[in-house]
């Protein structure tokens, strides 16, 4: 785990967050308050969620709008920053740059021709080089991070722990090549791995496989597996799960899904035992090597 | 390549045809009989075309009727086999195995643990344990292999070549994993790795993708990418494509197909090589390491 790193002005000073889609922005914002952390959302436009953002200061934003939020941020004293929530892969139009950022279009651009990784280690970058410290929501608030061993009250059995650890060595394998963060495994068989559609996507397309005679294993066995991709700055894209992934894993028939420990965001982490539970299901922190603590 | 292997009777004795779906079957049949070979085809029930069927001596059988292929193919002089076509993951169900085939169940459930190339390689070798020899289409009508280079009027461009080599490397990476034949590579992006939903779902998929604006990359940028799996049984499931990839990668606003030259079956070559002029995309052989002739 990394250590938090906190501006001169510690924990009292204000901390902006950068709102996608999502709980996990609200999430991070309750935890930075009950820390007595002043805390200033900027909403992204298209993504965040207008009823959650009203509970907290804030601002509406395009994405591209990075002169408009260091104007503000400065103004409201936060040098620190959190980017957190899901924003699929904006297209260029979503992102609506202003000035500051078409100065920096070729460089963009370049960004835009790699993978994810590549595009979030550089608008981190980005950042940094105008005097903002980047945080993870880990360094903030590390209790939104999985716990090692099981949430709720299922557990893997063996044939899932040996789906758990094929999956993954499958993230590994495919890690260079900046794809997803996820696949789903059913008793050695490979049912789908994760590109830019996403995981809910990706469960809904197992689900989709199922119902149509596709996959020879019976309901209820199969594991959703995650993991940071090798290399990921963790600042910016921990893989993250919510109660939504419950329901898309109980959708495909799963026994579970397994998390990386500690380097995977988890959002409402009692509502997801507790769906996991009426599902019948396991949501498990495992080692990085796929042991299953 | 494998060189042709006969039995006793040479090209005289009669093939029989294991006939999954598509047009792959129909198109070694008459090459086959091109070269004045009698041809028997054993139609799978569920798959098969009943109508381009009906033009060949033939019998219906569900996949797991292995007693009844022996008795009426020995009976109709065949010593050599061919399967080819697309089955899909076929459910156990939908195999109905006979008697001959339940004595093997222990073992036939052991081959359906692994993933397909564990799955082929023992069906493979239960022919031959049952004297019968099992060839590749290739092995029959070598004219059904892609050629090296184009097929078509258009070429892949500079960024084309190198989605194909990233492709290429990729499926190189999950070939371990036993998952499928083909990804689709835009502008260094990988957009979708095949799982057990086969080429034309992956390729709706990325068509999906781009009308929800997940994709960055403009319409005619990307690569259908398709290799047989390392270490594969090149006589039970190379990697095929027909006049509908084209029309697949078509409506997913690929550049192009990319396919490894002389381990790819080609269904109808010249439908193929105007559908792709029509389409303005290229199809093209490439070598086994990526590079383009």
């Amino acid at each position: 785990m990394s250590e938090p790193r906190s501006s001169a002005g510690g924990d009292d000073a204000a901390l902006a967050i950068i709102c996608g889609g999502g709980s996990l922005p609200f999430a991070l914002a309750d935890a930075a308050a009950r820390r007595g952390r002043r805390v200033v959302l900027f909403a992204l436009r298209g993504w965040a969620d207008p009823e959650r953002v009203a509970a907290y200061p804030h601002y509406w934003s395009w994405m591209g709008q990075l002169g408009r939020f260091m104007r503000i941020a400065t103004r409201e004293g936060c040098r620190e920053v959190v980017f957190i929530g899901s924003v699929g892969r904006p297209s260029l139009w979503q992102i609506r740059p202003d000035l500051r950022v078409l100065r920096m279009l070729p460089r963009i651009i370049r960004l835009f021709r790699g993978g994810d990784d590549h595009l979030q280690s550089g608008v981190g970058r980005i950042f940094e080089e105008h005097g903002f410290r980047l945080l993870g929501p880990q360094d903030v608030a590390p209790e939104l991070l999985m716990p090692r061993g099981p949430i709720g009250a299922c557990v893997p059995n063996k044939r899932d722990r040996a789906d758990i650890s094929r999956g993954l060595a499958l993230l590994q394998a495919t890690s260079p090549f900046d794809i997803g963060q996820a696949v789903v495994v059913a008793d050695n068989q490979v049912l789908a791995v994760e590109g830019p559609e996403g995981t809910d996507q990706t469960l809904a397309r197992v689900a989709q496989l199922r119902h149509n005679g596709r996959i020879r294993t019976p309901a209820g066995v199969g594991v959703l597996v995650k993991a940071a991709k090798l290399g990921q700055d963790h600042r910016i894209d921990l893989p993250s799960i919510g109660p939504h992934t419950v329901d898309g894993a109980q959708a495909a028939a799963l026994a579970g899904i397994a998390v990386v420990a500690e380097s995977t965001v988890v959002a409402e982490p009692e509502r997801i035992a507790a769906a996991a539970d009426r599902a019948n299901i396991f949501v498990v922190g495992v080692n990085a090597d796929g042991t299953v603590p």
